[in-house]
């Protein structure tokens, strides 16, 4: 194996903490394989590139010969909402699980060694746990201490209620820890205090406290908001080659950098290699346009990023767009938007009834094929060159 | 059975509050034999009048044709204090459980008609539950909710630690309403929280909710504090007869009534008439006596009981002491406290100095026997008449 410095050089790169770093590079100068947890909620299996963050680096640590356990945590999700509050969680299956684990596999194996992964449903401790087992569980952490958490805090501050089983999810995902033994955990910035909860437990069963991971949450298309699947800003992972290379166009220069530095697999001084190009006077399109190429290849293969890169270029060249665009988002309603509202939203027209008249007219075109139809409507999540006439151009993304 | 109305006007003495009395008086009503839960701590067998308020309630439900379910929490116990912090509080084996019910049985049946009686251990159903059931309980209620229970509001506001499954236990209470279909529950009034979590339990499972009834809390001998072995102001109902009536008879006249209330079995009317007797002039202390005539005869028999009285007499006419003798209470250190304090604390001496002079000189007596050591130590919950010389003599409560 690399030697501990030179692992943790690399393991380093884009986290946003790692507590602690010492006993990490303890544990790595061990020279054997450690075991990586991270955890993942068995609702949702459709993975987008903010997920992708956590799991790319889950991958550095099986390229150094670590194992990977990929935990589903399907004990939590068995159980649903208790509370009968919100109509949106039903309990899951056996069956539902299962689905969805086998969704999660297609889709992380894209990243990830399947030699080297272990996936594993929590429910095979949990579901045998008893609630003697788990009120022991309870005394160890306090009511107050639980309040800080940061979401917590705010809701009992708001009066908004906090039923009591969610004080006690945090105490099941750090017990996760002690039954997998893990060494480390991975998570995003907004899970480090149930991370820090498996360290205490750990400690509390006489283990070496895990080491905790953070990454960093993904800025959505938008820029500003997490990427994230209800905001409709985000890039999914089974989106075909074309969609997904020419969303990855649509984010601005600034957040292009942002997607380097958390999603390419390139090496640190690749990326400040092309920085420095940019900075010297290189067009940011076509950095952007290597970064769209990586991406759809990982996904959909090296041929596949090809046609996708040479569609995007025809439809700019051919079409005589001009290079530089304007990029625009609007809001879709229910999950769409009709065609004449996008445009209207966009100000390539003054209103819906001047969008008809120019569909009607021929004079609106959709990445570069004439629209035809004035009730076409645009799904959420979507990204279209849109054009009125021969000037009025933008590449307009509608967000959920 | 006896008709509703006429059951409720008995069972409403010395009651501290019902929740909801129509709801009782409808259930009365229905003419069958109602399920009367009070739950006790499997931890401390030993129980002293201050319990018996309860128990002489139970009493009265099932003279009235109920049954009563006495109900050890042994669940709980068997868990103990799983945060360590508590040194006090080892896990109950199931043998030492065994035991304690025994002792409870002997002691219950004093009061309580056998026949009538099922005793119940919360570990028959709260054993097999799983961890995903009690997170199912645990949903049903909020943390704003149970940090408005009075003690647990007192220490969050004051930053003292409150342990996460301290709110799960009266999630486990409230559930043996449901396992055991209550239909009335009593405790004391600093149980009413947790009583009512019952109701809230037994909805959520679709049973009509117990009626909730508390009892106060006795006042121990020294009149203040409520009743208590570790505060040594009990009488248990264990101690020798002798013992047991000194103690009723050391009680004030005004705390006499109380204890007539909450104690005794006479009729209310009979109750009355006593008070106007001393009103109109007849000495409180043979109506004490006749009280701590009741009292021995329950646990002892009447025998006991008249004999009780005789030396207590014997020691107060044969040793011509005073009729009115002060009564006095002292605070023991570490359980028990040597004869010298006790005297000085009393002012029946200046000094220690004095107090051991005069024992030498073979001048002070307890009960009427001369003491001949000045080492002689006497231990919390004891009361005994001392006497310094002729005149000087108290009636001394160590407490604890």
């Amino acid at each position: 194996m690399l030697p501990a410095q030179a692992q943790l050089t690399e393991l380093r790169r884009g986290v946003d903490d790692i507590l602690v770093e010492a006993d990490l590079q303890a544990r790595l100068a061990e020279n054997r394989p450690l075991r990586i947890k991270a955890g993942f909620d068995p609702t949702a299996p459709d993975l987008h590139l903010g997920h992708t963050v956590l799991i790319n680096k889950l991958r550095q640590f099986q390229e150094f010969g670590h194992e990977v356990i990929f935990l589903i945590g399907d004990f939590t999700g068995m159980i649903g909402d208790p509370s009968g509050r919100s109509a949106t969680r039903p309990p899951l299956t056996p069956d539902d699980v299962q689905r969805n684990a086998e969704t999660y596999a297609t889709q992380i194996f894209r990243i990830l060694d399947r030699e080297r992964t272990r996936i594993e449903f929590n429910s095979r401790w949990m579901g045998a746990m008893s609630a003697a087992d788990l009120i022991g569980l309870a005394a160890r952490h306090t009511v107050a201490r639980m309040l800080e958490r940061d979401d917590f805090h705010k809701r009992y501050q708001a009066g908004k209620p906090i039923a009591i089983h969610e004080f006690l999810y945090p105490l099941v995902q750090g017990y996760d820890s002690v039954a997998l033994h893990a060494d480390v955990e991975l998570g995003g910035t907004d899970q480090k205090f149930n991370l820090l909860v498996g360290r205490q437990m750990q400690q509390a069963f006489g283990q070496p406290p895990q080491i905790v991971m953070t990454m960093p949450l993904l800025e959505g298309l938008d820029g500003v908001n997490k990427m994230s699947k209800s905001l409709g800003n985000y890039i999914g992972i089974t989106d075909p080659p074309a969609d997904m290379f020419g969303k990855v166009m649509s984010v601005s220069d600034e957040l292009m950098w942002r997607y380097y530095d958390l999603l390419s697999f390139e090496p640190a001084a690749a990326i400040a290699g092309l920085r420095q190009e940019v900075a010297a006077g290189a067009n940011p399109r076509d950095v952007k346009i290597r970064l769209a190429l990586e991406l759809v290849a990982r996904f959909h293969g090296g041929d596949a990023a090809q046609q996708a890169r040479e569609g995007f270029l025809r439809r700019f060249a051919d079409r005589q767009l001009p290079e530089e665009i304007a990029e625009i988002t609007v809001h879709a309603r229910d999950g769409r938007l009709g065609i004449a509202y996008i445009l209207r939203e966009a100000q390539l027209v003054t209103s819906t009834t001047e969008a008809l008249r120019m569909i009607r007219q021929g004079a609106v075109k959709l990445d570069g094929e004439r629209v035809e139809d004035g009730r076409c409507e645009i799904p959420a999540g979507a990204s279209h060159v849109f054009q009125v006439g021969k000037r009025r151009v933008a590449r307009i993304t509608v967000l959920g």
